[in-house]
């Protein structure tokens, strides 16, 4: 199926016709990745934080090519993709920073006890070792900080493992010339070749996670795509780990304190709702407010008063509609605000928002669990706390869970430890969409929020994806590997 | 399928008939540990340490009558068993001290940075929070230290998670005695009721890694057991990790200057490769050695003068000698030694040693690849070191790896960086068998020893299977749980 850049604000097709890379350019490219993996792995940890320095960098100086044509295939705006690429560039660095002070990859030196088991033991040094070759997936709302140079592929190459990326169809060309930039730049600053790959096509994408030589994977996208990967992964004859971070229905909580914040309150949300036209993983689709707060009104008000925005493709837009009209559908949901529709080329879609009782969204649970990739907000009413905590019991886990409320009421840590139980971070007083990228971040969550909850795929622990433990047993300090962290 | 207690020395049933759990039966106590999860995980670290100690002294004050119940049931010996469960009660007292210390429990305190992202951010707190139910499948060759009372439930309790343990058939009035042991102790000592609960039978085991209210199973076993089990829990719609350790050919690898070592290395292999009958997933099974050295005529006399030994029940023999004449049948392969069916009662074996050249074994990679679960040994001679590096890279993944060598040969330090790519222990001029339980030890490797090469299931680190992270932004210390680091 040959791919070809779609500009969403007019719907047009532009640039070269793309070939879906064959069973034997996969092969190829796996096979240099494999063939890169010992000595990009010896590589000592100063070296390879150079070698991410120095594609970072490459990135940075090509940003007046690379931002214009990624807005072109994805419609996100240059201001948007210009933070997002600084973004991105420092996440490369901030791995090369972690590779520097040692922190994250750092073992564990268990010098010998005399005497008897079990309190006697030799020497054991317990150190990490990269995984091997890892397959990296695109996403389509993150052009540069979730694809080609995202945070999968600059912890993987931090951990030594080399990188095939398998390329978005939604930016083809911003794909291709960014793997051409960090490509030179890694080969340049002493990488050996085959560090990087990059393949295009859905065929190609699973022949990549079955493929012998392919130690691990990691995936941003829908629950559909990222399932049907996963089952491959994992339905192998030697099981591979496999990240997939699928998406999620992201609640705020309000307490009855803070919905007095009125305006400032419905502005804030609305911002989070509708940043980047809602296409983000963390955006904050569910809103549970006390009913009579007028914050639903609120909420409404400001939502109507937003212009549209693009969506990313075209398929995009039809989700929106299929997912909406199934919520919409539902008895006893309302719909305040509309502008899914504008009336203008390409796609596109202003501010959505449902409302629903409590009683509603408790007989019908899809309410809570379904996710409107988009600029949708489902408000939901409660008239007390039990049916609040009933509410909560209905949530499926999440990458984010928001509670806005003071610190003297007693639910506000009833709310905060509640969804600590389905979250993979909970915000105090804040909005879920910007995700800081640092050591403290955890960006996953139980299923079906993520495949795997144990790792974070934002930040420098997403590093531990990529490793794996070996225990040296009274090994002498010279016979390790060149960068075996001495401890 | 009833199931009652084999003596493997004679052959003999003995003791009640036991009935596997009915599928309502497994519910139940799924339901029992599902209610126990929000209780135990909140309880501090402190009072879990507490609980744990009590199961420790508890079993210790048993041990007169579990260790003659184990014995009778597994054929291993009361003086080992003794020792594995100290063993054991030294691991449930290694992860209370763990917990104590917080050292494996410890997030990251990520403060707030000011200015704009990237750098800047809010105040990211990560911490570690119990999965929930875990699912603990028991081993049969370790009726202590891998079975109800083993490092996988003693790992999980200290994360904060309930265990439901799927017992062995091999000893099942064992898993009874001690569960009855550890329930009370748990209870006593203040944990909430279905803390620990017991399933018994194969359709009971495959019920419960579906079971929606477990979060996580670990298992010890075969491949083909473990195997079905991880497509079970992999399957669910919510997949959960599984981490089975699921046996491993172990290989030995003796350089030209180790191997002047002789008589000495001889009885100290045969010593690892016959003990416990040779039942241990750890045990040397291949060994590789300068063709011309002396080590397999020297190998080959010391075992033909060691005794059998019990095995744990019919089926090992079975196994044993069904997998033995696969490989002694292979063309170019020698039976030095074959004392695998013993002129005695019961289920019983001696030591088997088989030897082939470098280039039989590289035609026939499956001599390197077939764990003959039991005290047999096949002993590979090469005779350059080209040749001895070709077979290498015809290993599997394997628990633990280890290398006979002089610090001074250059052979050593490739040896031992060639095998850490494999293997999740490299031992240096020591023995496999007989696994450290502390801190540095990893217990894991790549598939097929394991399906997740991440972990360990034997040390401290084994804790890190069944704890998730969470980030809390901006929360303030007051509404966290009670036991969150507060760092």
């Amino acid at each position: 199926v040959p791919t070809q850049s779609v500009d969403p604000r007019t719907g047009e097709t532009f640039g070269p016709v793309l070939e879906d890379s064959s069973e034997a350019e996969v092969d190829q490219v796996v096979a240099q990745a494999a063939a890169a993996a010992g000595p990009w792995g010896d590589l000592s940890h100063a070296a390879r934080a150079r070698v991410l320095r120095a594609a970072a960098d490459a990135l940075d100086e090509r940003a007046g090519e690379l931002v214009p044509l990624a807005d072109h295939e994805s419609g996100l705006g240059e201001p948007r993709l210009t933070g997002e690429l600084v973004r991105t560039t420092f996440q490369l660095r901030m791995f090369a920073g972690a590779l520097e002070s040692g922190v994250d990859l750092a073992g564990t030196l268990d010098p010998a006890v005399p005497g008897p088991p079990p309190a006697g033991h030799p020497e054991l040094r317990r150190v990490l070792v990269p995984i091997g070759p890892v397959a990296v997936y695109g996403a389509s709302n993150f052009p540069f900080a979730f694809s080609v140079p995202g945070g999968d592929t600059a912890s993987a190459l931090a951990a030594g493992c080399p990188v095939v990326v398998k390329a978005h169809p939604g930016h083809p060309q911003t794909s291709a010339a960014v793997a051409q930039v960090m490509v030179r730049a890694l080969l340049d600053a002493g990488a050996p070749a085959g560090t990087l790959g990059i393949v295009h096509g859905l065929e190609a994408g699973r022949l990549l996670v079955r493929h012998p030589l392919i130690k691990a994977a990691a995936f941003t996208g829908s629950y559909g795509g990222g399932r049907s990967l996963f089952d491959l992964a994992v339905g192998r004859p030697d099981p591979i780990p496999f990240y997939g971070e699928l998406g999620s229905v992201n609640p705020v909580v309000v307490t009855a304190g803070a919905a007095a914040r009125g305006q400032g309150f419905a502005t804030e949300y609305v911002d989070s709702l509708t940043m980047g036209t809602g296409q983000f993983c963390t955006n904050p689709g569910l809103l549970m407010v006390p009913a009579g707060s007028g914050l639903l009104e609120l909420v409404a008000a400001e939502a109507a008063a937003r212009a549209p925005g693009v969506l990313l493709h075209a398929g995009v837009a039809e989700l929106l509609r299929a997912n909406l009209s199934r919520l919409a559908g539902v008895p006893g949901v309302r719909t305040l605000v509309d502008r899914s529709r504008p009336d203008a080329p390409g796609a596109r879609s202003g501010p959505v928002i449902l409302a629903a009782g409590a009683t509603t969204a408790e007989a019908h649970p899809e309410l809570l669990r379904t996710e409107c990739f988009g600029p949708v907000g489902l408000v939901v009413e409660y008239s007390s706390t039990d049916q609040l905590l009933v509410l909560l019991g209905l949530l499926e886990g999440c990458l984010v869970a928001t509670v806005h409320g003071e610190e003297a009421e007693p639910l506000s840590a009833t709310l905060v430890q509640r969804l600590a139980h389905i979250a993979g971070r909970v915000v105090w007083n804040g909005w879920p969409t910007g995700v800081a990228v640092c050591a403290g971040q955890q960006h996953g969550g139980p299923h079906p929020a993520t495949t795997n909850a144990l790792h974070t795929s934002v930040g420098t622990a997403a590093v531990l994806r990529f490793l794996r433990p070996v225990a040296y047993q009274s090994v002498p300090v010279g016979l390790l590997a060149p960068n075996t962290p001495i401890l």
